[in-house]
């Protein structure tokens, strides 16, 4: 492939190129308030039309469709795209702009950034990489690899439905070599970070009212004055809550919550041993606004407990009255959204069961627990694969040494593609910076120049690895 | 005075007397939100200026307007009308009406219910008091005290500022002989009650974020992947809480709550002697759609523990996502609203400094206490005061025999009057029904001929106490 033509293509169409994130950030596509779903999943579907795709289509399931698509370049290697159109929703405080409308702000030190929801996780990509795969065609060259593209829309929601496609069109789906997920890796700093892997997670909500429980009000809120003879659910609650963890919030206090944690393998231990020296605490904790990590703990110590912990976490919690000003009643109702992040070897199985033993146990039979989604487990590729090589020979190609994390803290659906029945090696990978996920300002950088690359240097990083992902699968074949 | 001539006029202006409550719950006046008060506190200044008052007034205050009135009867005995005319936020779900337009809903076995915020707490009788005012003028008779009325809209954001304008007009207010509420005070089945105090109060925040913490994020919630690695400000909360009560909720455990609890004084013993024969327990909880009171108790043994029990109420908590479906985020902010409701001999000055030390005590410091009102002290008017004795003739001409509560759980900012400067006997009284204040489809009666009365009779009871205040106050002057 003559990359420079390719790249020529890209920086000479920028503006275009840019025109698409936007329009796609603009089609709003909340799949936890169900909103504009369809929408763009048929944006995304139009995009695969227009690549060349013979057969793009929505793909339905007992959720949000999925978008298939699949582009025949006539090659030896085949790699499923995953993708997801969905984004979590915009209601947090603190948006500098509209979260919907696309717009470009002028951010420090990185220069030109698309601000909006869904800019990092994952529009822009899904986006940069489709301008990628068209610019090797816009020249005259052919895509090297043929693409299985598989757009979800339920990312955000646990990707409950995802195996149903899965299984619909494994025959389709088992032709492939690997998996590749368009991200954008940078740190604010410019350093690339790749992750092999990721960890499972379970979301539930726990519930308690009056009419469960037979005690408190059932129906409604009542004047706080009853408190005195009347049981208060949301005190209940606390009681219960209060059980799960130590008292500093950190310890899980579940019987058998750590019994099947793992201790990291050695390829584990010689990728953090090499990541120990390149770990930049301090950005990190910039880019959350953290001053300080649980314990104090720093370097090799931190990069263990983020990474080979299980957790729960409360998400949520709400009851009675939470405007301005005083309203005096005693709530008829709780709730608490919380997640549980496993490790290798927990499973995605074993959560449920052992939250309500642990609630009976400790005499919360009234507690309900409302399951959201039915959660993934922890996937993980090794860095000996021919598709992780690839990527991180691309990372070396623009002068990048990647700094490699066995598996993210993070979850995502990955698993499914890395376990039965497909078991196939899982990468992402792109030369690029965003920020603030799941938070207010999400941002992906456009503009070259600054300490990351922008939307240039991503889609032409997307090139060269499709280039790549080509030349190491026919290579490993071959061995 | 000629009360049937009276009677017949308020029976024939019916339709007019009930557009005033309609005219009074259409205008919003949520102190909680600040909105509309100043338009509903001119709208009860110019009611006043209507009635006759020489100088009706909006007193102004660091907070709410006080609309002040002064009707000169040419009477020996003069009473403050205690009113407010602010109201409760309309903001909770199953309201079956729109909560602001004053609409009128056949509610079986009531009749005609004037449905919406404020209807019972309590712009319908402060209105139907205006009427039953006039309605004696009308008929060329002279109501027979001077009336002051004091009108405060800060009542249910705790009357922060009703001292300031009682300070101002002490000279005036001194020259009152008794305070009168005008309430409507049957239950679901038309019994009469009559409550001769309140019990203090003292409402406030708990906060936690992880600014103040020095842990967990700063300054908006991150991803949950996090808590691995970073305090989660919700979970140490929680812990916090949980060390206020016993497992159930309901015995408090910070230390000296209960020291300055007193028993029951001989008058109340024979109070609650009298009322444990009349208390209809299953309406109390079928309105409320509560199904047990606590530990199941019963009769005396409940109403014991609704009189004479402190408080510890969790009005409102709320942290991080609280939408539909998944979102997986850190909070970095957690807040809590608590009341505490005070008994005799509690003071309002002990409750924050006992919670303070609490807190510190368990290790908790970085929990921040906001108060959001200073809150007032509980209040007790005695059985044997000519103003009580005047209600209590006023219930029983119109054949109901009143079931006496030595003081209500509820709080009111009654303890200004009953105190220091003032120390004026307060009652509150009128044969009339509503219910759900502080609650979705709050409701007065307005229709006769159901278990209760209507507007007609609460009008017509207002009429006889005034009429029996003149009576009995004079009498006892006498004696």
């Amino acid at each position: 492939m003559n990359r420079e033509k390719v790249f020529k293509y890209i920086e000479d169409n920028f503006e275009e190129h840019l025109g698409r994130l936007q329009e796609l950030v603009r089609q709003p596509s909340i799949s936890a308030e169900n909103l504009g779903i369809r929408e763009c999943a048929t944006l995304v579907r139009d995009y695969l039309n227009c690549l060349g795709c013979k057969d793009a289509r929505l793909v339905e399931t007992s959720g949000n469709p999925v978008v298939y698509g699949y582009y025949d370049a006539g090659a030896d290697k085949t790699v499923i795209i995953y993708m997801m159109y969905d984004t979590q929703p915009v209601d947090e405080p603190g948006w500098i702009v509209p979260p919907l409308e696309g717009r470009i702000v002028e951010m420090p030190p990185f220069g030109k950034c698309l601000v909006a929801r869904g800019a990092i996780n994952t529009k822009g990509e899904l986006a940069a990489f489709l301008n990628a795969c068209e610019s090797i065609k816009a020249v005259g060259e052919e895509i090297p690899i043929n693409l299985i593209f598989v757009a979800e829309g339920e990312e955000e929601l646990g990707s409950r439905h995802l195996p149903e496609f899965i299984n619909e069109y494994l025959s389709i789906l088992k032709r492939a070599d690997a998996v590749f997920f368009p991200t954008a890796d940078q740190d604010e700093k410019g350093k690339v970070q790749m992750a092999l892997g990721v960890k499972g997670i379970v979301y539930f909500e726990l519930e308690l009212d009056g009419k469960g429980w037979g005690y408190g009000p059932t129906e409604f809120d009542i004047h706080g004055s009853n408190k005195a003879w009347v049981d208060s659910p949301a005190l209940r609650m606390i009681q219960a809550l209060s059980t799960f963890t130590s008292k500093d919030g950190n310890k899980v206090l579940v019987e058998g919550f750590y019994d099947n944690v793992a201790p990291p393998s050695p390829e584990d231990i010689e990728l953090i041993e090499k990541l120990e020296k390149t770990f930049d605490e301090e950005t990190v904790k910039k880019e959350m606004k953290v001053e300080r990590f649980i314990n104090d703990v720093h370097g090799r110590e931190a990069l263990l407990k983020y990474l080979y912990s299980p957790t729960l976490n409360i998400d949520g919690i709400w009851s009675g009255y939470t405007g301005p000003g005083t309203k005096t009643v005693l709530p008829h109702k709780i709730t608490v959204k919380i997640d549980v992040r496993l490790v290798p070897n927990m499973t995605v199985e074993e959560v449920i069961p052992k939250i309500r033993k642990h609630l009976d146990k400790h005499g919360f039979n009234e507690i309900k627990i409302v399951q959201l989604e039915e959660g993934y487990g922890w996937a993980k590729t090794s860095v000996r694969e021919p598709a992780a090589q690839a990527v991180i020979k691309t990372y070396c190609e623009f002068g990048y040494e990647p700094e490699i994390w066995p598996h993210m803290a993070g979850s995502a659906p990955f698993c499914m593609f890395n376990r039965e029945p497909l078991n196939l090696p899982f990468v992402e990978g792109g030369i690029g910076h965003g920020g603030r996920a799941h938070a207010p300002n999400e941002y992906i950088v456009v503009g070259e120049g600054g300490p990351t690359g922008g939307l240039i240097t991503l889609e032409e990083s997307y090139v060269a690895i499709m280039d790549n992902l080509s030349k190491m699968l026919l290579k490993a074949k071959k061995t």
